[in-house]
């Protein structure tokens, strides 16, 4: 039986050949190789004629889009899956219309594609431009979220990457619906088909062709809960953008408005607890804690978070339970919250560079000394004064849309968008110019 | 034995336990992560004056240097090693100076930590800023140029990065009285010795420590030949700037200038012929090769150059060798061209992106159209227009220095600077802001 066969029938077992896998796994790198030289080269409009074409297409399938959405739902159930995951899921018209727009907003987006970073000439008259280009091509390997479908494939085509989709199993029929739209974008835009490929199996081995094609794969961004993550780093042959979870922090300074305090603490934890800028630990400083740790307490139960304290934070409010050493570098993504007392400003960066996850950090203080402190000697990708970390998002920082945000140092770090998901060239102009 | 008693001896052999060696390597990465948080808030003041005083205590201590390069040679000739091994170990007055003025320069660049790369506000009053910050801890492998020492360790000291240098054994000697110049300046300047450590044994099994501590290094920077960079590439669990070889390619146009076309083929092939912006490939468009082929052959047979042709190329200078295939992706690093009669700009653009390493690729013309369409379509980290491919140097870019030319597209892409060894954070200030 062929692959394509039995991906046809959707068999979806994992009892296939794993070199079929491979040799399907190859033949999609090597498409999107050539899709990425195209559309490296593709005009602005072309690109964006795509994005708002496949907005369309979604909308006017709808219907068939959550028709599929139904098959992956009932199978789910049929599994007996978690609430949660049925959850990420749902597709409905709301959702569905919040996708298209997604892509319409990406469509508005400047195009990063030979945007000149800077220029510069040499004493020698040789003139030199820093050229944005794109990455080339992009391994998207995501958990059941139907959305990251539209989102990746529509950021890599902005960008002018060729994107390869590895979508998770339980969200297949969705994930397919949704690229057929993308497709019927490209088309309309006469662009290759190829520029978004959905790996057209759930064969669990097609993750571990992807991750070793690196002579097809530019760059692996992984979105999912820490085993994905970890797995993928750990097997990958290609450049990953390392989305970590997020273990954040609120630091309520001894100068602190108590007001703001407050607010920005049940924001930082309940707005959501299950984004990785919700935050997971809450510092206090000594000299306010008296003061200040039983309203926060107060007010954080009272939005139904459960706290965990160490010893300093439970003897000042008592009906909090014990956190041990684990709580300081965990990431509840709930409504709970771990809280620590410290020495003023030096402590709360102690603590966090030691225990955190270097995602997103914010301190709620009215003195600019010690805030200038935090926001340098806090190691995160996002540092945050006097603002709640539920802003780590791409979109709030006004990139437009995110493939996720990165912990990793190299290359992108925090929210990444289009412009983060390009490379550049120098272009070098001369007069006949040689070397002496 | 301990380890440490043994490299102080300079037993230098392979036959210590491994173990041992992971030890020492881990505790090199300890120290290298508390210095890099150190080196991360190091005022700029403080970094040039550690630099300037480095290159003081290597003019003074010239004496001792040269000593302990002549133990290095001295090994070398016994092991009869090449010619041009030994020629690249060699210290002398003159060269040692020269590693101290570039300690020099690296001290007068700007300093790129703390840099403010762009600031936007947001509709909701939250003022966003991205900040240059130290990428952390920079492992660098290098075969026998001891100069590779104080520019490596140079540049990633002045952006505020701990270095862990790994030399080649033969340049052991010479290294380590280099990097005690460092220390000397490291202390001069109230900074941590640890900022740069020299990695004190030359068992291999250090360099597969090195590319497996990914908790305490955030990138790796080979410098060396293919099968360095190689092993590098395959082992290392470490992000890489992959440094590899160039195959660089001229061509000339149908409406180059044929004195341009004649002198820019001349030195980007001969002017040094073992640097990786060293041309390796001649293309001349067919209109133009019958009149411009012959005089272009002259000329680099004249400077001393070999060349290899394919049978349009042999059609015209017949005295030329046939050049087969595998030529074509060749880095001969020696006065050897390969020469291809090719298809005009679109001809050559297709050679160079399917035979070239993406380093980089110059193009000799008067047509602008055509210059832009090369500039634009050749997918190299450098392209030039009117100007010889051995400007492929930080130097000549205006970067004061490189520690090397990355072929990579991630994260940096060409000449790699002290810009290039940092990454970024988001900082950004509110008012009390809470996500609604």
């Amino acid at each position: 039986m062929s692959l394509a066969h039995s991906i046809g029938r959707d068999a979806g077992g994992d009892n296939r050949d794993s070199a079929d896998v491979e040799a399907v796994m190859m033949a999609i790198g090597r498409r999107a190789r050539a899709a990425a030289a195209a559309l490296a080269l593709a005009p602005a409009d072309a690109k964006n004629h795509a994005l708002r074409a496949a907005a369309a297409a979604m909308r006017a399938g709808a219907a068939g889009i959550l028709a599929a959405n139904a098959e992956d739902l009932a199978a789910a159930r049929a599994k007996g899956q978690r609430d949660a995951l049925v959850d990420r899921l749902v597709l409905d018209e709301k959702r569905l219309d919040g996708i298209a727009a997604g892509l319409e907003a990406i469509a508005e987006l400047p195009d990063p594609v030979g945007q000149v970073m800077a220029a510069w000439t040499r004493p020698n008259g040789l003139r030199i431009e820093r050229r944005r280009v794109p990455l080339g091509v992009i391994g998207i390997i995501y958990e059941s979220r139907p959305n990251v479908t539209a989102d990746a494939g529509g950021l890599c085509l902005k960008s002018g990457n060729a994107a390869i989709l590895r979508g998770g199993s339980e969200s297949f029929h969705s994930s397919r619906a949704l690229v057929a739209a993308l497709h019927e974008g490209l088309r309309a835009a006469g662009l290759t088909e190829d520029a978004v490929q959905l790996v057209p199996t759930r064969d669990r081995a097609a993750v571990g062709a992807l991750l070793r094609m690196a002579e097809y794969v530019d760059v692996i961004v992984p979105r999912g809960g820490r085993s994905l993550i970890e797995r993928v780093q750990a097997e990958s042959r290609v450049p990953v953008f390392a989305h970590l979870d997020g273990v954040c922090h609120v630091y309520v300074d001894a100068a602190a408005d108590p007001d703001a305090a407050e607010a920005i603490a049940v924001n930082a934890k309940m707005r959501r607890t299950s984004v990785c800028g919700a935050a997971e630990t809450l510092l206090v400083d000594r000299s306010v804690a008296p003061v200040l740790l039983p309203r926060l307490a107060a007010a954080l139960t009272q939005a139904g978070c459960a706290l965990r304290g160490d010893a300093e934070a439970r003897a000042l409010v008592p009906a909090m339970d014990p956190a041990t050493e684990a709580d300081w570098s965990t990431e509840y993504l709930d409504a709970v919250l771990s809280v620590a007392v410290v020495d003023g400003v030096d402590g709360a960066i102690a603590h966090i560079n030691r225990w955190g996850s270097h995602h997103t950090d914010s301190i709620v203080t009215a003195d600019k000394a010690a805030a200038e402190r935090f926001l340098t000697e806090v190691d995160s990708a996002i540092v945050l004064h006097n603002a709640s970390t539920q802003f780590a998002d791409g979109g709030e920082f006004g990139m437009g849309a995110e493939i996720g945000i990165s912990t990793g140092r190299m290359h992108a770090r925090g929210p990444v968008g289009a412009e983060q998901l390009t490379s550049f060239k120098y272009v070098v102009r001369g007069d006949g110019h040689i070397r002496p």
